[in-house]
């Protein structure tokens, strides 16, 4: 993915212009605040596909009122070790914060905490919540069912699924690993950045489904399918996932999903699910880190496949990312600085430029 | 996979065979039954290489007490929602039993509760635990560090992850949906299960440490590394389960793990771990199904990209294998067959065809 024409932000000014977008929106202030805080991660953490680039969208769908700017977010504590989060269709960023937070509440008295979670909405990356339970010498495990269905099951043409995501956080000595990984061969939200940049995907990402050709223009993307991850797992991963996020939870899966993409009115029923596990309960915390991190340095020391220049463990992208991005700032495509040059002007805000 | 040549026998003939087999290297013959249960169960689901296929080895392996026959299994609740099983070395199949039966009780307190294992060994074919819970109305979660290391991390050339599997299971109206995942692109007695046929492996299952070139022969797969699903997903998986199934239990992870196909004599120090999650504690559970099965029927009636005669969903092909095995017995290689006959003269026991 080349950078470049791409102006450099500093994060502040990332995170400044969407807490200001967000409460001319109607968003409270501190509601505003965090999920500018959390999009402005998702960008510096190089899941830019759910970062300031949502802001147009998730603008649109505040002053359609497809999110509630002003949810009452409930918790029902169903069991000792189980929750059930109802977002009451706020933004999933504040609704997924507030269910994280619940899980590691709970998961500290019983050891593990499963909180599920209906009439949410798209949240971001799924590696933010997923490390959240880290910061608490806890694992963390999450995984939502995707705002549009661009995938297919397995051999079918019917966009049925989504790139339902699964993310696992686990804490060592020198950070935490974050998987996080879309069940589709690749992020919807990649996908958009190609589109953004104007850049061709490679073959096996879409597919007709009339024929089964390959699509590589990322314009085209609606008229194709996009393929799973591993062909019939990440397709059954990306159903059960469905499953344990939407069904379970009352939430929309399957023919019901509303495309956020197409509508900006209708409420989507998002679901997740979070689940912390105590580490303590199974062996001393900092026992537990130093057995990761011995293991880590034994796969980071590995001998190499010819051609690879690195070993890249999960959250290593997101680590480096981070670390350039907070010292170069945050790229934005020329596209997008115009959208969001539009959008300012409309909220009468400050434009992106002028908080740098 | 061709089955010309294999001889068709009846699944209580291999459950009696395995049960003997058992008996006289030295189990209680309680505990030969229930691993001579679920290895028949492996065989009939079509899981054919955690089936009968690994007698010979699993006996090797009681003489030479690499498994310990009259194991103290002990269950230690660390936590409300949580347990650490202790398998003492036993079989993996008794150790699993137990755990998947404490998981299920306690899920049945408090919601959700995570089992970790250690000190057990292997257990056959994921799905089988993952199911366990669907029969109390539960999801089924489960995950083990397989025992070997035929992968290397994404990129890296030394042998320092496992097959690690992931199993779901899910109930519906119409029975269990099982999705049970190598995170490997293909499992490892897959592998076995060619070599004993005979058959070439495709390309890109195998490549060579020096050269990255395809392996096709089974025979040869001990000189390759076994390529993850998904590329960095699957070995990014592969890990996290690790982490979770392994390192946060005190079980082997990594460089410790023993090949126990090389090596009959040391203990294993196999790590799972099981979930179940009670569905009346998120929404009815007839209701739950409902939905389940609503959405199954959707994706099957989905249309099909061409070429492709029928979808298939998590859970079919077991179904299928089971119904067709259990009417025309369960298909046994000639190779399989001969160390079988071999086997039970060693054990002064009747021979598989005797039994039929």
């Amino acid at each position: 993915m080349t950078e470049a024409g791409m102006l450099r932000v500093p994060a502040r000014a990332v995170t400044s212009l969407l807490k200001d977008s967000f409460v001319a929106a109607g968003l409270p202030d501190a509601d505003a605040a965090r999920c500018a805080e959390l999009m402005t991660e998702a960008d510096l953490t190089g899941a830019e596909g759910h970062g300031i680039l949502r802001l147009p969208q998730y603008v649109r769908r505040l002053k359609a009122r497809g999110f509630n700017a002003h949810p009452a977010i409930t918790v029902t504590r169903s069991a000792p070790a189980t929750a059930l989060v109802d977002g009451d269709n706020g933004m999933g960023h504040l609704v997924m914060t507030r269910a994280a937070n619940e899980a590691i509440a709970m998961a500290r008295d019983t050891g593990v905490a499963w909180v599920g979670v209906r009439r949410s909405n798209h949240a971001g990356p799924a590696g933010l919540y997923a490390e959240m339970p880290t910061a608490h010498g806890m694992i963390g495990l999450y995984a939502a069912v995707a705002n549009a269905n661009h995938m297919a099951t397995w051999g079918g043409a019917d966009l049925l699924l989504g790139t339902n995501p699964l993310a696992v956080g686990v804490p060592s000595g020198s950070g935490p690993l974050v998987l996080d990984m879309a069940t589709s061969i690749v992020a919807y939200g990649t996908v958009k950045k190609y589109a953004l940049r104007g850049l061709a995907m490679p073959e096996g990402w879409f597919v007709t489904p009339q024929t089964g050709e390959a699509i590589t223009d990322p314009n085209r993307s609606g008229e194709g399918i996009l393929l799973p991850m591993g062909e019939y797992k990440g397709s059954g991963l990306a159903l059960m996932l469905g499953l344990l996020g939407g069904v379970l939870n009352g939430a929309a899966f399957g023919r019901d999903v509303v495309d956020f993409n197409a509508d900006d009115g209708s409420e989507t029923n998002t679901g997740h699910f979070m689940v912390a596990i105590d580490i303590a309960r199974f062996m001393p915390l900092a026992a537990f880190k130093a057995e990761v991190d011995r293991h880590v340095r034994d796969l980071r020391a590995s001998k190499r496949l010819p051609g690879v220049d690195a070993i890249r463990l999960p959250g290593d992208r997101r680590a480096q990312s981070r670390a350039e991005r907070l010292r170069d700032g945050i790229p934005i495509a020329p596209a997008l600085l115009a959208q969001l040059d539009k959008l300012a002007a409309e909220l009468k805000i400050k434009a992106l430029r002028e908080r740098t």
